[in-house]
């Protein structure tokens, strides 16, 4: 019956069935689960269903199902439904319940608050192996880990860090003090450190989940390895939109209507028109050396896209170096080499097939050489402006991945544009 | 004293500390822990450390440190070291670790086969819970994770999974059997799925770790937390990487030779150039336009770089929704007529401004017109191209990242051109 598809898949299956049934069919088949497993069920369906079914039914109806989610989907989702219903909603929850999810929402978005959970196992060092086990198998189901204690003094002071797996170790011994078992060292987070930095110690050090401790190192919640892993795909995603100027999306693209997206990439992509008129400007200057000497014309675009599409190689090659850590600011003069290297390896590549082009399209052999000269000059200038503009960026506290792409392509028109005519003339005339 | 070094920090923290010791150094640190410790602060290294490690002493003296080693870390590492350096350590193994080691390190780059490793707790279904924490209790030490068991019958079938959480649980109750706690339905992966597969089901379902099953769906590995952290982190790097057509790097930035990264770059670039001859191609049938009309030129980078930012704007937007499984192939025609909107809105407030622009730089306010209808129809270029072009690179089988950026740009500038120029000639003629 109902009960068995409710309670034989995991929550997250169930609630992918479930995906086709209205709001009020989906509560008909929850309400044959018992709380937890609804909330869990719940938390697994996409906000927008999830925002409908609380509205589907009374506050009070549904306070009790939300009550059972973990703090930090209980604050997540409540953001998303009608302020009214949230405080409904909340004014059923009891009075721990309520401060926790009100805590939690005062923290900035992209901050090791926002992202943390409360809901962990905090034991006193005095504790043997086997009291801490029997105090989990007591407490695990409102645990968001079981995986990881955490030992704190009579202040919430984090002191230390015992693992189930430690515990399950030490049960040969099971008088052990959790104080002589425990890592003393442990490994935290700050509530207001940035999520990139906690996802940074995540990968490095291999946890489960984070402690996240608040200026007085009172251990105030945890982060865990899912919701970190829905940190990465959100970063890699904000970077991708930033590097190709779109304001990053709060929703998924079918969601977000028509004239917030055109916002989203309207102001970029005016901010880059008004930078492109620059270009009209420079061609001005030359506009009678282009009556003159006609045939230029049809290089320039070849010209500059060349240069362009070395600098967006330089700027992502950087970006996501200093993304991942692997090169910082400091390596600004290294890097400045390699790219100015590279930028005459493929200069010259790129020279040695424009060159065979240009003797075609030019009117003499020595007037071709106008288009080779360019080439190794605008691609140089694109890896320089490419590495360096990300590094910049970083270094004056910017994103270095904010718009580096289309902006180092809108620089390289400008730069490209000049090098090109400035060649010409020198060669020409 | 040394040991403790080794001993009260977590062993990435040690790993860190001894950054700057030469290879002998360090072993003279390792030496005062343990095996399996010194195996752990090992795996924590940057691969050239631990391959410089391996390298600095012979090659039986450091088996039984790689021994001690999660398999998929054996099989990393000993595929940077020399050949013969890596078949002297494997000599050293057992039979069951050797054979562990080359099968996995057949698995091709990519699939779930090559992350995994082998080291699970598998446990017969008649296992009591306190009997299971029992075996838990002597495994745990080698096991990879403690937190998921695996029931398997006596072909090594996957029959169930139970959480070490459910077995905490369950201690209230310690004579339930296994087969009663365990749930049926696993959530579980094949040894030939792509890694993004992988990592979709682990965030979807918020697991630790997923088992792996062969053909004949025998378990034969696990994949865990921290090795999907690390995929998500190098497939956002590939996607980054690929969008700005730099082929993916198997090593750091400031690693990556300059002769190799630009190969990596130069012979996409050189595809890019060869590409953009054709604008050359193009811009050559209206050479006779352009000289009796001189001043369309300075508007030709304008247009063509407004196209491609708003085609990149597209592109970036489709593949990230692709990519996070949020819209399909079949939505195409959706996201066409969305995308068409856009273009529209978007070509419009370009065009404002464009005309604005164009007043003061064309001979008279009509054939000022030319520039904001151009604008117009290449926006609406771009978001259409932007947008098909990575869904038809994905229905036929391509990644949809594979170089969308600079390609669209690309096509927009060809389309671009041709666009303006005809326009041009349409209204001035
Ligand atoms: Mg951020
Ligand atoms: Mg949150
Ligand atoms: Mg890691
Ligand atoms: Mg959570
Ligand atoms: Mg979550
Ligand atoms: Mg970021
Ligand atoms: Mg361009
Ligand atoms: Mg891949
Ligand atoms: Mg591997
Ligand atoms: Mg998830
Ligand atoms: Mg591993
Ligand atoms: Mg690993
Ligand atoms: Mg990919």
């Amino acid at each position: 019956g109902l009960r068995e598809f409710c309670t034989a898949l995991h929550p997250a299956r169930t609630a992918e069935f479930m995906e086709g049934l209205s709001p009020e069919e989906a509560w008909g088949v929850l309400d044959h689960a018992d709380l937890s497993l609804q909330g869990e069920i719940l938390s697994y369906f996409d906000y927008h269903r999830q925002v409908e079914m609380l509205e589907a039914r009374p506050p009070e109806s549904v306070a009790p199902v939300v009550a059972t989610m973990s703090a930090d989907d209980q604050v997540d989702l409540l953001g998303e439904v009608e302020e009214e219903t949230a405080e409904q909603i909340l004014a059923c929850f009891s009075v721990d319940d309520r401060r926790d999810v009100l805590r939690l929402s005062n923290y900035e978005e992209g901050t090791a608050g926002a992202i943390m959970t409360t809901e962990m196992a905090r034991l006193s060092e005095n504790l043997t192996a086997r009291e801490a086990l029997k105090e989990l198998t007591d407490q695990a189901e409102h645990l968001e880990t079981i995986y990881y204690l955490y030992v704190v003094d009579d202040f919430g002071s984090l002191h230390g860090v015992v693992s189930t797996r430690d515990i399950v170790s030490a049960l040969s011994k099971p008088q052990k003090h959790l104080s002589e078992i425990m890592e003393t060292e442990v490994i935290h987070a700050n509530v207001l450190d940035d999520q990139e930095d906690v996802l940074r110690k995540m990968a490095d050090y291999d946890l489960l989940a984070i402690p996240v401790v608040d200026e007085e190192l009172r251990l105030v919640g945890i982060i865990t390895h899912d919701d970190i892993l829905d940190v990465v795909v959100e970063e890699a995603a904000e970077d991708a939109y930033r590097a190709a100027a779109v304001e990053p999306l709060e929703e998924t693209y079918l969601r977000t209507s028509v004239l917030t997206l055109s916002r989203k990439r309207g102001v970029w992509l005016a901010v880059l028109f008004v930078g492109a008129f620059l270009t009209t400007f420079a061609l001005e200057q030359f506009e009678s050396d282009l009556e003159r000497i006609p045939w230029l014309v049809i290089f320039i675009p070849l010209v500059i896209s060349t240069g362009g599409n070395s600098g967006n190689q330089s700027a992502t090659l950087v970006i996501t170096a200093l993304n991942k850590g692997e090169a910082s600011v400091r390596d600004w003069w290294i890097i400045m080499r390699r790219e100015l290297a590279m930028g005459l390896i493929l200069g010259l590549i790129m020279a040695f097939m424009g060159m065979l082009l240009a003797l075609f399209k030019s009117p003499t052999p020595y007037s071709a050489l106008v288009v080779p000269t360019t080439l190794v000059l605008v691609v140089i200038a694109g890896t320089l402006i490419g590495s360096m503009l990300p590094l910049m960026f970083k270094k004056i506290g910017l994103d270095p991945a904010l718009m580096s792409n289309p902006f180092v392509a809108g620089l390289i028109d400008l730069f490209g544009i000049v090098i090109y005519l400035k060649v010409a003339l020198l060669l020409l005339e």
